[in-house]
């Protein structure tokens, strides 16, 4: 395991509390199509939104023993809760790269609106957390955060409500405050909140005076972790088969069927298999 | 334990997955002023409506030999998933009776509209169980059950969002496939779904040509809890203090807060303990 050739063929784990990270994996395969991908997703215990921080501290420790078990080379947090409370436990605990979605989107934000004011959409638990206040700030002193929680929009990915008077009703009314504040760049601070861009951009365009770019987690992630494993020297070599494994902790016929939704047709049910924490 | 005069003095058990069921103990205090009750709300592992049987079942037992090894002379299951899934398991394995949430409503329907139509919303799981259509069956083989699922009803009552637009816009949704098979009267088969009685009577108002009455849980459940108390003489003596205790398994200022519109402002923040099933 230690041997440099071993590592690099080793898959890219990704772990998130349910589905709402295969919009982060789907990004993840396009930027680097070589790698192999293991996914977590704890399916038994979702939604972690709304739990303590130390019940999340507890869980994420329980997945990434999981996966490192399992060998691989480098952990994707796909999780904004687990980011926000749990990355450097998993640091200090675990000897493996851990990579979260709370930086790359803050960074990317930031790199497009120098000094501004950064608006940010998440769960309860996340807002509160001021996880993305922090990271922004790491990213540019000069920018400031106004964020907003948005609870309704998990049930609404997950129920496919994606277009049409509700969502826009309700993205309406999360990005009010936000477009009152006249922030500049909108981070979407949950792996769910993709499948609700249509909707969040034609909401922006009809209360905002302004261009406001919307930054998902995905995207901004998978370019980090493509160069981190450049500069680690850790690409999988050219060659082989690349592999695509997905473990859940309860009803992965709901998995597959909701998965598809955010990953598309790549979701092969063969490819999904229940297990215990 | 065995002794009756200690039986009838104990508390009356109340389980849900999570602050949901708290629209039953509301009712159930109502109809039942005299008696003490204990509520457990499995608020880490809530919900409860999308897992597995198989998960459902395991984390009914746990609840309930948390609730009998703290005393109780009566279980009630407050939640239309455990009582869908697990009431036969309980039955079997527990050595105290078991009320569902299920067979009152079904009853009180049947009994309203006798050979009528019954529509149900609740959960997904809850309508793909069948529970609903085997309790309208048994309670009057002649009704026939027409059932939609309403998963966005569960996270608009735990936000708040109890009128206006939105809500009614969803309310709408849900019941036009119900009015469409002309029902004549309507199950609430989930305990959040009371908080949006007012929005579901003016949407059935608007879309239905006739008058369809509406049946919670919660106060069938509370008139069938009371006169089983009756029957089995286990009612409470008079005088003494009543008492209301609150057990969760995570996050118990959340369920304070979000649990006092649901029960109102007799949750005590002091009576609520975290407790690890």
């Amino acid at each position: 395991m230690g041997d440099e050739r071993d590592t690099r063929s080793l898959p890219v784990g990704v772990f998130d509390s349910g589905i709402g990270g295969l919009t982060v994996l789907r990004q993840l395969r396009q930027a680097l199509p070589r790698e192999s991908f293991v996914y977590l997703g704890d399916t038994a215990r979702v939604p972690y939104g709304n739990r303590s921080e130390h019940t999340v501290v507890r869980y994420a420790r329980m997945a990434c023993s999981f996966l490192t078990g399992r060998g691989i080379k480098v952990l994707v947090v796909a999780c904004n809760t687990v980011s926000a409370v749990a990355l450097d436990m998993l640091r200090v605990e675990f000897d493996i790269p851990v990579l979260g979605v709370i930086d790359p989107p803050a960074r990317a934000a930031c790199r497009l609106r120098p000094a501004g004011r950064i608006g940010v959409l998440g769960t309860r638990r996340t807002v509160s957390s001021g996880a993305y206040d922090r990271a922004v700030k790491r990213a540019d002193s000069r920018c400031e955060v106004s964020s907003s929680p948005a609870p309704l929009f998990v049930p609404l990915a997950e129920e496919g409500w994606l277009e049409g008077e509700v969502p826009s009703l309700v993205a309406r009314q999360y990005l009010a405050p936000l477009v009152e504040r006249s922030v500049d760049a909108l981070v979407l601070g949950c792996t769910h909140y993709p499948l609700l861009i249509p909707v969040l951009e034609s909401s922006l365009a009809s209360l905002a005076t302004k261009e406001v770019p919307i930054i998902d987690s995905a995207g901004s992630v998978a370019s980090e972790a493509s160069a981190f494993l450049v500069q680690r020297g850790l690409g999988r070599p050219a060659g082989g088969h690349s592999d695509l494994r997905f473990y859940v902790t309860d009803n992965p016929e709901s998995f597959t069927r909701v998965g598809r939704r955010f990953l598309g047709d790549d979701l092969d049910p063969r490819a999904v298999e229940l297990v215990d924490l």
